[in-house]
């Protein structure tokens, strides 16, 4: 079993445990901490698909521990109609979301495990497919760490940190991507404070990052995501650091709705802009932002507050979940093998083109 | 009278008939229709300092009929007591609000009016407050269909229209400022598209926008605050209209939070950016941005929506409720005497000048 949640007061992302596997419904946090189980491919899948378990690495565990839930009423089929089966399994839950890569990454692990597998009988491959999905838990929570280290060197004391939705511990099962240095700054007892941009529609930095980083102690000031520029004009911000779903190629990358605002407004006030992701976030077969599918999500998240109507009825909605910032807007990649410069089709390939 | 609302759908801003000022509370829109009527100094003072009227013109008018109001109760004092609690008033009023000029704009030509009359009697006096009151009102609205003819011809047919927070119908007592040029287009048949940004906190875009021009029949798609610049990167805005609450001697402007922010963008991908605003908004003693004192407001309207808390408890907040864009992000400042282009010092001293 890979660890829990490495804070404390904060409840653990996902949880796999005796074969179950759990998963914090972030929809309601900070209001209720719900804890869910998962028995079915379709519940998995409606979880990932309605952001119960959310955040691009996060939602890769989920994916291989979901795909294990999935196989659990096939355990009695014979080995070659499990295989068949795991495949149309692993096709279906890739549907869940299209934009953050992680999860069809994790996919396609998940079935390379089973290739590879010499397991003679169906429960020994069943076996095999949890603890790949386990080796994936292991690998979030040690990348988010790497990245950590590599990220918090960017933290000076006494500075100003910006980070946009929730590429927290929330959003993986570790110390998070973007907030992993933030983390490991706050534990080595560096002085800084961060800025939480609140990203509507869905509210990730208000719900989660303000909440996880308020959990940890971390200085966190809340704001919304139209004061971002005002905040870096005022000399607030010395860098800023989000996470990404998919990142391409030539080093454009996909994130939360309202990153590329962020990252334009740090280029024109030259405050340095830094996107915190471990290699199953590249995307070498997607050439350049262009080629990236932007997930549409109903117009309720924008029109509606829960029940409530902000909005007036029949109102036309545009509601892209992402937006794509091209790689020259981008100061670096922290990564789990370091911080990554342009020239990023390079250097991207360089280091991760055999992993991919 | 001047006259009510300009839009057969769309209740007026505010209105003044036989010496009652009755608004719209704009805090309600547009789930619920309020007419509200204002009886004392301090009645005046709340609705603007809870934006139940807002919008810098909208403001201006507000006040001056407030006065009148205010003044209502002492039409029985002699002359001269008349005179000093008139002053008195003008000054407590012009504390409901620190950042849109238009309200000391129009308590100071109340008074001057004041100075000015040689009414012999109180009633008299109090009945040329009126006239000056009502001469605002209609100022404010041939101003916004004179700032509507110079926009209109920025609005090619085909193209898109980016605009944010409320500078409408509903932030004057006319045609709006930014609105203006939209509402001329559409009466002129010419075909565009309006992205309104929702502007959080307070969501005048979603609430206040996104509705009258809804109800205008405009083709109207409402966007959270982070989809801008992805819209905008995405070639769909060919031009940006905004309203200003203060605009400095050398150009620089103090409008909604999140203003700046889409400067910024519309100045990176070359889309030009326009101000629009009456002469009433310049203030030529402010000698620029930094001089204009931005208001703080309370954090609740971060942390929650109406009793509904979207953050987590004890969250620090920073809830500045406008911000400043620097005057070289300006193409041109939209005004009732036509389009003035940089350099803004000098052309706005030139026009105006003489005026403030």
């Amino acid at each position: 079993m890979a660890s829990p949640s490495p804070f404390p007061n904060l409840p653990a992302t996902l949880t796999w445990e005796d074969d179950c596997l759990r998963i914090l419904d972030q929809t309601r946090l900070p209001q209720s901490t719900v804890i869910e189980t998962l028995t079915s491919a379709h519940e998995v899948w409606r979880a990932i698909h309605e952001l119960r378990v959310r955040g691009a690495p996060a939602i890769g565990v989920a994916a291989a521990y979901g795909l294990c839930v999935a196989m659990q009423s096939s355990r009695d089929l014979p080995i070659g109609a499990f295989r068949e089966t795991l495949k149309e399994r692993a096709s279906y839950l890739d549907t869940a979301r299209p934009t953050a890569v992680n999860l069809s990454w994790s996919l396609k692990r998940m079935l390379r495990a089973a290739d590879r597998s010499n397991a003679g009988d169906t429960l020994s491959l069943y076996r095999a497919l949890v603890d790949e999905a386990t080796s994936i838990h292991r690998e979030d929570q040690s990348l988010c760490e790497q990245i950590g280290r590599h990220g918090m060197t960017l933290i000076a004391p006494g500075s100003g940190v910006l980070t946009h939705c929730n590429a927290g511990a929330l959003a993986t099962t570790g110390l998070g991507t973007a907030t992993a240095p933030i983390y490991l700054a706050q534990r080595a007892g560096i002085p800084f404070r961060v800025y939480a941009d609140e990203t509507r529609p869905l509210l990730q930095g208000a719900r989660l990052t303000a909440y996880e980083l308020q959990q940890a102690g971390v200085d966190v000031t809340l704001i919304t995501d139209g004061m971002a520029a005002s905040v870096i004009a005022g000399k607030r911000v010395d860098v800023v650091i989000v996470g990404a779903d998919r990142v391409a190629a030539n080093g454009d990358f996909a994130n939360k709705i309202g990153t590329l605002s962020v990252a334009i407004v740090a280029r024109h006030f030259n405050v340095p802009f830094y996107v915190a992701c471990p290699s199953s976030t590249l995307d070498l077969r997607t050439p350049d932002g262009n080629a990236i599918v932007i997930e549409e999500r109903r117009d309720d998240e924008v029109t509606h507050l829960g029940a409530h109507a902000i909005a007036p009825t029949g109102i036309k909605v545009h509601n892209p979940a992402f937006d794509v910032t091209p790689h020259d807007l981008v100061t670096g990649y922290i990564t789990e093998r370091g911080i990554i410069n342009a020239p990023f089709d390079t250097q991207l390939a360089a280091l991760f083109g055999a992993a991919s």
